[in-house]
């Protein structure tokens, strides 16, 4: 049975060939489903990856679970024995994935308008009412779900997957094994105006945007083409919903860009960063490799590697961290000073 | 004549018998529209709520205004006394609302693509364009906008209104009365990656979302799926637009969400919560009963029931406000301490 | 030659004639492209606009730059002279941009769905799967990407651009000139509701809204219609992507609204003001014209004229900047004030 066409109900031990885990317990036990430890039922598998949840084992319903090598044994529990308990989860969850995305018809529908010019690869699926402009080209394996535009001359990768009702716009270059989420728009124009004489006039972005292989784009996420030259996500960078990238912005290889950050024009981003939940970042600063910036916070300067950051503006986050919670002695510290000055002029 | 077949020009008499009002004035004059208080003119009715603009009575062009039955009563201008004029004037707004929903055809449009097993219930309309997968039930009376794709064994509950271009994944289920406005994404995948042998492996997210009934989803908001489990919003529920709410999150009956909020993975949120304009909260805490948290908070910990919170980090708003007060005396606090250093050296 | 039909490759020389400028140097070298000064290469004409970056100009590999009337002779490089550099490299950007319109083709594509009652000006162009409602307006030379939606009784000026799946709701008014990028939202409900014997009610929202001419609307930005009456964007005012405006808001002319900005309800805003990234205004404040907010500000209360304000609070920006800077001493201002208070102790 080939790994493409597998799918629940599977016994046990099926599933511990596929995770590469070995079963202590009732190997023979049939599994439809999958759910976390607390919310399963009969028949569902679940994982133990946090130590802390150790005596949910003893009280959950699922019928089988996925364990890290090093757990002592378990009693009345049939467990999988595996080196990433969270990871053989995630794996079993492609499974009922991959078991949805073979309903999906690998055709172009009858009702999609394709330009002159354009290169569809093998088992290319592209849903009804899509339009694809003149000289766009589309690898293999790639599903293009319904209400999708994709403009002149833009490229996507092969083994792709754009979700419904995505933008986007001409001379777009999207790689491989790419994911862009539901009303995502990409290579919409830059914020660009120039002032003269008295009145602003747009700047008319003529440049590119360019994704990497394996970058995620999150539902309804706006991704601006540069002005001249290229907006560039590297590969495997994985951008959240409602996230503004701005013109000439530069991310590099497998970062995190969290729900609701901004990101302004031209800065530079290095690799393996975290920007976490509504971040935002002023334009033309660099970010070096693995910086993590907090939550909400304003990052109004470059950011050396390897470097935490919080608050507003961003500081270094054992520092905002400590004045953040002095914030709270505000108070205190204010009537203190009075008393401190009153009693001097008792003196 | 019944109340779905009616809309302007009324008389003032007939509105007051809507709103059950009692009219003093001229009960024969004609209302061609609604509006505010000063904005209004000949053959509008308005409405006075806030005591703060009874003086705005005296000056409005208004042909008639609701009012509340403890007002005093005034000279030379046609009013309807009601119990709460907010609420009244809310049911005469009504009144033209329903008006133009009376023109949508009740059809399914013949360019709409209905999949197989697809039920739909007496009365439905279903706009142009629209993609409905195989097994979505749609209950009766609901209209879906053009434009709309809808996934594979979702549930629309009974008299919902789905604006256009709105994406509704697999497996949502929405209740009655529900309202999901134009570019909303519903059941987009939640972020969620797992690291191994240096790597980020997605994590498939097979879950679901539940809206109860009388949900609202404003414009280009987004709720991810469950990556097991459900997303869940509760009865009565009301987001506002371009909000995030990430995978797992659990929020109670009767909230307000206002928008640009964000709410990360697995927070539960309790009942008649509002959480303010570009509010975040962090994944994995729980928001008790009928908290308020302020307009851009950072919520970074529980909160529990009856709970006012502001600022980043969000604390008890009456401390927070304090707190952003003395801010504004950071400066005189400063010089004050160097002050006192001073002194005491010479001493 | 007229203007609209100029493309790139041109001579040195019908470059400099388009943007009424004097060459030094090679009047017959063919240009292909415009780029960076820093990208250039061989073919490309770049800018030089900062005196900043004045060095640059020796090692461009650009075949042509645009420089001021008063920067020195520079040997062995071709120069266009003009007044303003920044602003004759915006109308270069302009040829290429304009040779991308011409491919588009002038007609209403077989698949739109037309109303009754739908006036379209002369040269419009209308692209595939729209859907037009009824008694819609669209003036001459407007271009409507595929898979957009107008509401009933809707109308857009002449030469505005309205790009793919955008949505915009019934009776929205937009002028000449306008912009409206990709999954913008326009017209949608306000968020209104009226308490009402225990439940929270919806307050129909049947106001309007209006975009002066050459205003621009950002991808998947909402705009709310009014409650009644009218939301209101003046002239020339430009609103990046995922902004949120609110209904009732009223913004003046020429103003800036930078991604992510939230305006809540019945905000007025002045002409020529700026909110940067990521501010907050609350609802029911006036801001004066030339008010600049910075990035993530918290405005609470009206704000006077020609103020800078920055921070949460919203507070006058140098203000703001000493206030924030101090923040950094709070751990030394702390530990000072125990150390005052053990030293009186002691005395």
């Amino acid at each position: 049975m080939s790994k493409e066409n597998l799918s629940f109900p599977l016994k046990v031990e099926e599933i511990a060939q596929i995770i590469n885990g070995k079963v202590d317990g009732r190997k023979e036990v049939v599994i439809k489903n999958v759910t976390g430890l607390k919310e399963a039922a009969e028949g569902d598998i679940s994982f133990l990856s946090n130590p802390k949840y150790v005596e949910d084992l003893h009280t959950t319903k699922a019928s089988a679970v996925i364990v890290s090598w090093d757990l002592k044994p378990i009693s009345n529990k049939t467990i999988i024995r595996v080196k990433n308990p969270y990871f053989a989860f995630s794996q079993v969850l492609n499974i009922v994935f991959s078991a949805k995305q073979n309903y999906i018809a690998r055709e172009v529908h009858k009702t999609c308008l394709i330009g002159e010019g354009v290169t569809l690869g093998k088992n290319v699926a592209v849903g009804a009412y899509c339009v694809i402009e003149n000289n766009v080209e589309i690898g293999e394996n790639t599903i293009i779900y319904p209400g999708c535009y994709i403009g002149v001359k833009s490229k996507i990768g092969a083994n792709s997957l754009i979700y419904a009702n995505v933008t986007i716009r001409e001379e777009v270059y999207i790689g491989n094994k790419a994911i862009i989420h539901c009303g995502a728009v990409i290579g919409n124009d830059g914020f660009g105006f120039v002032p003269f004489e008295g009145k602003h006039h747009k700047i008319a972005q003529i440049g590119k945007v360019v994704l990497e292989d394996e970058v995620e784009v999150g539902a309804n996420t706006t991704i601006d083409r540069a002005t001249c030259g290229v907006t560039h996500i590297g590969q495997g960078t994985k951008i959240d919903n409602l996230v503004q990238i701005a013109h000439n912005v530069k991310i590099g290889k497998n970062c995190f860009v969290v729900a609701q950050v901004g990101i302004s024009g031209s800065t530079e981003i290095g690799n393996n960063v975290t920007l976490a939940g509504q971040a935002g970042l002023v334009g033309h600063i660099t970010i070096g490799d693995k910086v993590i910036v907090g939550a909400q916070a304003g990052v109004t300067h470059s950011i050396p590697e390897n470097t935490v950051v919080s608050g507003y503006p961003a500081r270094p986050h054992q520092k905002a961290k400590k004045i953040y919670a002095l914030m709270q002695k505000l108070p205190d510290m204010y009537k203190e000073i009075q008393e401190i000055k009153k009693k001097m002029k008792k003196e």
